[in-house]
């Protein structure tokens, strides 16, 4: 079952998935008119360090209501676990925030998942919109419901699902990220081309150098792949593993790089995540070697990822053993094959995982 | 719309609420059918130190699957609180629990009300039923699918909504209660009556000692209202604050006591909280004064409460002024009129709520 349905608005589309719209392009009417269409409580805005500097001044100018409630917790995936919780949730209590109030969730993936599960789980459950200001969010975290908490080194280890009223994209908020960014961001706009548009894959391959890319333009062909998928299955029971292609590895290299000196952003561990799982599609489900080829060389050109450290390999394979797509003794992945179509439920043995990354080790030597 | 069906099965009668079936009697055949008819995932049972010792024993009798992963708790509304839930968490984790995995909350409304917190939380959700083992939580707390932890005084301040699979309820755990535990869980059971069974209510105030009553025969109509406002509001929207009737004021009250040396149980803080209620109900909506006296009276008798400590009451205005039900300024209460009826959404002035306290101390002086 699918809700898919994309509108345009002056040029703005908007992309509807049942109980919420994504507007993308000028959403600011859009989010006012929301905004006053509902009982006048407390309006909560949270907020990290990077988005109270770079993305409030933006939001403060174009929302109509004065009286915001700014949440501000520190930036960084190292601080998205539930005392970052408890925090947000006291700010909330001090604030008199109750079930009629709205929580604008201003930032990237973490505050997202972060801002969203503590609203929807204070005094069970108040209601939020997303404004995504990373291409990572915009493309990929905002949409689905998916909200939560790491737990130690397990991504998303704390969390549930629940849709925001509207996901509201200002394409002007990537000008305030650096290169660094932007390429974790496109890691999922190329993830979305691998398990379900070929002919998007073809024309992402030529991008050498994401100077040329139009972000804009690319954000709701991204968007509309997301939505396909999470429409199908909003609570992840099947169709909806696709997405997990390049991160059931990827979790683990991010959760173990989060404990070292030298944290990988998001985006960079799902490059060598799809490295390695499309060694594995090649290797189990027969992806030809040229397309493997072709995948890996521009993931290692764009992102240069360093070697994993053979002696890490038995901790990546404890976090893979605590991945939420296994079942019972069984470790999940989400595969390619073909090249534009993912292939859910694979089971891969401990020995393979090590064989693949093994490859990619040899890959960028 | 309310899918409410009672069937009776050898005496055994199953109460249907759309998706899932409360089963009061010999509640351990269909537990164990649920758990055959399922992928064979961990069992984890959720305890606490009291449920560990006299629960557990007859739960590891009466279920047919041995292998049980048990997670234990300090027992106590104190332990009620994310701290706890952390421990569980980690605790689910180290026991490789899995969305294939099914939680057992072997407790009373603290143990169901964390445990399925906890469950629907851990890797996004996993599945959980209810096996209450206090009257409080088989008569109450167990059914609705409100789950969550206190957030300092604030009673529930942190959870959401997520039904259990299926609710089993084993008369036969009463047996391991407390006098002081029971008449507790018979709040509840006298607030069912007020709210929808004036007929009910004419019965049980002639239990004068609750050495008299037969608690299996109670359970099934309590049962039967609870359900019936449940399913007719899931979410709390309406008709469902009908059974915080007691409540704003109880809340109030249990969460100041939690944090002195002479805790109150739920239900004390409750007849304290329909005393000061139903006194607002006479006040604000005309409840006659001799219903008023009848009520107020016999919670007295039964429940022998202490006077409120005057200096406490701005900080019981504090609390009230974080209820749940609060919509922007206004404070609203659930009352009841006429009996038998309950009447929500009543705003109510902090002077007022003061004047029902004053009423309680002079009741009880």
């Amino acid at each position: 079952m699918c809700y898919l349905r994309t509108t345009h608005i002056c040029n703005m589309p908007i992309i509807d998935v049942g109980t919420y719209q994504v507007h993308v392009g000028d959403c600011w009417a859009p989010l006012n008119q929301l905004i006053a269409s509902r009982p006048q409580g407390k309006l909560l805005v949270i907020v990290d360090g990077n988005t109270r500097r770079h993305c409030l001044p933006l939001l403060r100018q174009k929302l109509e209501r004065r009286d915001l409630t700014i949440i501000s917790v520190p930036a960084g995936e190292s601080f998205k676990h539930i005392d970052t919780c408890t925090r947000i949730w006291q700010q909330m209590l001090d604030a008199g925030a109750d079930r009629s109030s709205l929580v604008i969730n201003l930032g990237g993936g973490v505050i997202g998942d972060m801002g969203g599960f503590c609203a929807a789980t204070f005094k069970r459950g108040m209601d939020f919109v997303q404004v995504p200001t990373t291409l990572l969010s915009q493309v990929d975290a905002s949409i689905g419901g998916k909200l939560g908490v790491d737990f130690g080194a397990l991504k998303n280890g704390i969390g549930l699902f629940c849709n925001p009223l509207g996901v509201f994209i200002e394409p002007a908020f990537l000008l305030s990220l650096s290169p660094r960014e932007l390429r974790s961001g496109y890691a999922e706009v190329i993830k979305h081309s691998l398990i379900a548009d070929a002919a998007q894959w073809e024309r992402l391959r030529r991008f050498t150098n994401l100077d040329q890319v139009n972000w804009s333009e690319l954000l709701t062909p991204s968007l509309l792949i997301k939505q396909q998928i999470v429409s199908a299955d909003p609570f992840e029971k099947g169709a909806r593993k696709a997405l997990n292609f390049g991160h059931t590895i990827g979790h683990a290299a991010e959760g173990l790089a989060l404990q070292s000196l030298d944290p990988l952003l998001h985006g960079e561990a799902v490059a060598v995540g799809m490295i390695c799982e499309t060694w594995l599609s090649h290797r189990l489900l027969g992806l030809p070697s040229d397309q493997l080829n072709d995948i890996s060389s521009y993931l290692v050109r764009l992102y240069k990822p360093k070697p994993l450290d053979k002696n890490d390999f038995p901790a990546y394979l404890e976090l893979i053993a605590q991945d939420k797509k296994n079942e019972g003794d069984e470790w999940l992945f989400s595969l390619i094959h073909p090249l534009g179509r993912a292939v859910i439920n694979q089971p891969v043995s401990p020995q393979l995982i090590v064989e693949s990354m093994a490859y990619f080790n040899q890959l960028i030597s």
